[in-house]
């Protein structure tokens, strides 16, 4: 088990490198000017383990010694997530903090007492799911040992009568929906790291799905959570509401293993849709494209996936994939009088083709004036919609600067957000592409997720990146906030007092010194040192 | 205006006092064998104020003399909420704590200043709203003031395009709904205490309203929260959704007064409906009953409105109500086979006739076999849905033990503890009439809320309730949650911990430690002493 896991975790480095198609390449050097594929030449190493003797024989004790792994590559494989700085560090840029060991216990017990123990050695945990966090959620630290709880693997129970399924929290998506599907029911949450992540990872970040809009967000379909600490077990959330006081599923909801691990998720599940209906639509224009998302949010008829791309999103998905017959895209657009072309699929997950019929119509009528490209677009786009992470691999591969960040505010002032992480972007990168969806909306406001390219500065390139987020991430404050689903990690840690105040991070860490008093959990993630 | 909400809150007990109808009184006596009216005699005095000199200038500088109330009647206005025992302490058994003041003060600001200087004189505060609470959610304490919201009734802002409104939490839900539709707009929050409720209040408690179905419970409806804690103010919710973390918002919602003050909500707002249909059916069955609310449910087309009694309450709400008329009905319904009638609710607020007419037929297929009774009952029932406290008042004057409790639990486990709840109560009450009706639906579960009728105990009326409501809740206790809507205060906080676990307990306990040290906020209520 630990071997496959680790296979997994290590293959986003050491597989046979993407590359971009050649009219791609050629194409992203005429908009950005970049001029040559750049390849980092430093490997990365371990160093030596230095778990102390003592700690090895208690963590064997609790796992079997087959489950404490201290071998470079078991090790070098936890040392972070996937965002872009996370890469540039696998490829010998930045510094790796590798832990001095990996443990894998198998059950929630064994993750009790794992956490327990090292509460009690004062060794820092640092829990990990998929390893997707891009933020630096699962950062490891040296003198730390990371948890993986790839062994958690297990549907527990599922209450067909109820609709719930207890899943353990190591569980990938795609084995929990297999799973599910046995059963004939569904999770319905597909974020873009549905591949990989975890449902504890899910629950752990706030995560949301691409078809949010349908199923909701995680937490939305999170009824139950139990949550090991070192202070002992805590289980929230024995009916679908309560008001029994506030919600303490919606503190572990996000808590990023710094409270506690979670190691079993009791969720919300939904029958298998019969009918999955996706398609492209073209409207004119991101503010009118966007009025229109709003009034299919507001009137409550959006489809379960609604994404929408900006011009420039639409423009570059267009010239990257479509060759020819983007071409010919255009020239029909223009025709039909489009000038600022923004991409917007729709997808529908339903029972019936009398609910498909009812909730397409529906929102057909709020989307007068959008073009018609139909379901060939829209099937595209879901069979590639978790390629994103590949395509920044063949991008990084050809030199590029590549890393996406999101955030979410009302309505009312997503024209201004929009507008300011653009321009903040912009500003701190040279000829940069910035390209921006909404790809969850609500009643009262929306998602923006960016994604920056320019060509990767040569000298300093993890330095190139740090600034451009940091220039986003100040235009984000006071607007927005610092993340809609990629959580908080160690990269946003610095905004959290701005966006719910120092008084709202002590509460958080008086929550933390209650259940984690040793501060041994995911130290400086969520909360800054 | 300290004048008028002081009028408004002696009502409950000082109007000419509501009487049965003499047809129901007789029904309930052959049904219950209740003898004979019984009138408590002692009426309330309040003890003179003990309110330091010192603390009456602070506050007299903060609010202004006119709003430090220190008189009998303004004073035992506040001392309790709407429950069974607090009406009976009125009528004059059992105990009462009167406070040493009322402070009315006039905007967040003079809360935290109010609050802030509290915390330094070492004096208790309770927070009032609508004092509806039937938890014991505002029982006053000696020695402590009351914090009268009822000046902060102003709405601040309206963001039309993000279909948002920042209330005052002092702000009652007709007047917050009056003030909304001049805008076009609705909350949609109508629980039984409407008409007294405030916005504050609904946010303290998680409260549900009957319409939950449809526009959510009041927990969803929040996007943010302004907080005045003693410790400074604290603000949550800057975006329809976040990762930023837990979500704070969740601990302030439920926090029933004991972390802070909540002074202003932000609240998701829609259009005032276009039209409004309510229907009412019946079915046969319980259980048959039940199945079909979740399958309204779990295929996602329940009505606004779902209301669903069970077989007594259907029995004694058409005796009640009926006379003649629901002889009739018996016959009719006899007549199409119904052996149990359960009454099921339907109310749909829709835009159009297009949705209503969607809607409808999604729910009708649902529910095969349901014997229609048409708009007139339907109307009838929303026209009456807050008359509830009034029939209480009026049983009570007829020597009537009359109180009602509520639960919730998936789907699964609703008959188990449906059963569980009406033997307890059953037991413990002498020839009770136990009735139950679902009001809030969820795809993983319901809501069950019992109305208890008994022939008040003369000797130790206080206590016969104490008894019956004791083995509810441990009847409730591990199956569902021992609040779904009414909240903890101080009757439900000895089953907390059964609920969340000491260790969820001690958080609570560290989130209160840390925006409130002294603990002057609302001692006893969520946290038992």
């Amino acid at each position: 088990m630990a071997n496959r896991t680790d296979q997994l975790l290590r293959s986003a480095w050491t597989d046979e490198p993407p590359q971009l198609p050649p009219q791609a390449l050629r194409w992203l050097r005429q908009e950005t000017g970049l001029t040559d594929a750049w390849t980092p030449t430093r490997g990365l190493t371990a160093p030596p383990s230095e778990l102390p003797d003592k700690a090895r024989e208690v963590l064997d004790g609790i796992v079997g010694a087959d489950h404490v792994l201290t071998d470079g590559p078991g090790r070098l494989g936890r040392t972070g997530g996937l965002s872009y700085l996370d890469l540039l560090a696998h490829k010998g840029i930045g510094e790796v903090s590798v832990p001095d060991a990996v443990v894998l216990p198998a059950n929630p017990a064994e993750v009790a007492d794992v956490v327990r123990a090292c509460a009690e050695l004062g060794l820092d945990v640092v829990p990990f799911g998929g390893g997707t966090s891009v933020v630096g959620g699962v950062k490891a630290a040296n003198r730390s040992i990371v948890l993986d709880l790839a062994r958690l693997d297990q549907l527990v129970l599922v209450d067909e009568v109820s609709r719930l399924a207890v899943l353990q929290a190591g569980m990938r998506a795609p084995d929990a929906e297999k799973a599910l599907a046995e059963y004939g029911f569904t999770l319905g949450h597909v974020p873009q790291s549905f591949e990989r992540a975890t449902i504890g990872g899910f629950a752990a970040t706030r995560s949301a799905g691409q078809a949010s809009s349908g199923y909701g967000r995680f937490e939305d379909m999170v009824e139950g959570v139990r949550v090991a600490t070192p202070r002992g077990e805590v289980r929230f959330g024995i009916a679908p509401a309560s008001a029994a006081g506030p919600d303490l599923r919606h503190l572990m909801i996000g808590s990023e293993g710094a409270f506690g691990v979670i190691t079993e998720v009791t969720v919300r599940i939904r029958p298998v849709p019969r009918i999955r209906r996706y398609e492209g639509f073209v409207l004119d224009g991101w503010d009118q494209a966007a009025e229109a998302v709003r009034a299919l949010a507001q009137d409550r008829v959006l489809a379960d996936v609604t994404r929408l791309s900006d011009v420039d999103e639409t423009r570059v998905s267009f010239a990257l994939t479509g060759g020819l017959k983007a071409q010919g895209l255009g020239a029909y657009l223009k025709l039909r009088g489009v000038r600022q072309p923004c991409l917007l699929i729709l997808g529908w997950e339903v029972r019936d083709k009398r609910e498909l019929a009812m909730r397409r119509a529906a929102a057909m009528s709020r989307l007068r004036g959008a073009v018609r490209l139909g379901r060939v677009l829209g099937e595209a786009w879901r069979h590639g919609r978790f390629n994103g992470p590949r395509q920044r691999d063949a991008l990084m591969n050809a030199g590029v600067c590549v890393e996406t960040l999101e955030t979410a505010t009302h309505w009312s002032q997503l024209h201004e957000l929009y507008d300011k992480v653009r321009r903040a972007l912009t500003g701190s990168l040279q000829r940069p592409i910035i390209m921006c969806h909404i790809s969850h909306a609500y009643e009262t406001g929306a998602s923006l997720y960016f994604t920056a390219i320019a060509p990767r500065s040569i000298d300093d390139p993890a330095g190139q990146w740090q600034r451009a987020k940091t220039a986003a991430c100040q235009a984000i404050a006071g607007i927005g906030t610092i993340s809609h689903h990629h959580a908080v990690g160690v990269d946003h840690a610095p905004y959290l007092p701005g966006e719910i105040g120092d008084l709202g991070v002590e509460v958080l860490a008086a929550v933390k010194n209650t259940l984690d008093p040793a501060g041994i959990l995911n130290p400086g993630k969520l909360i800054a040192p």
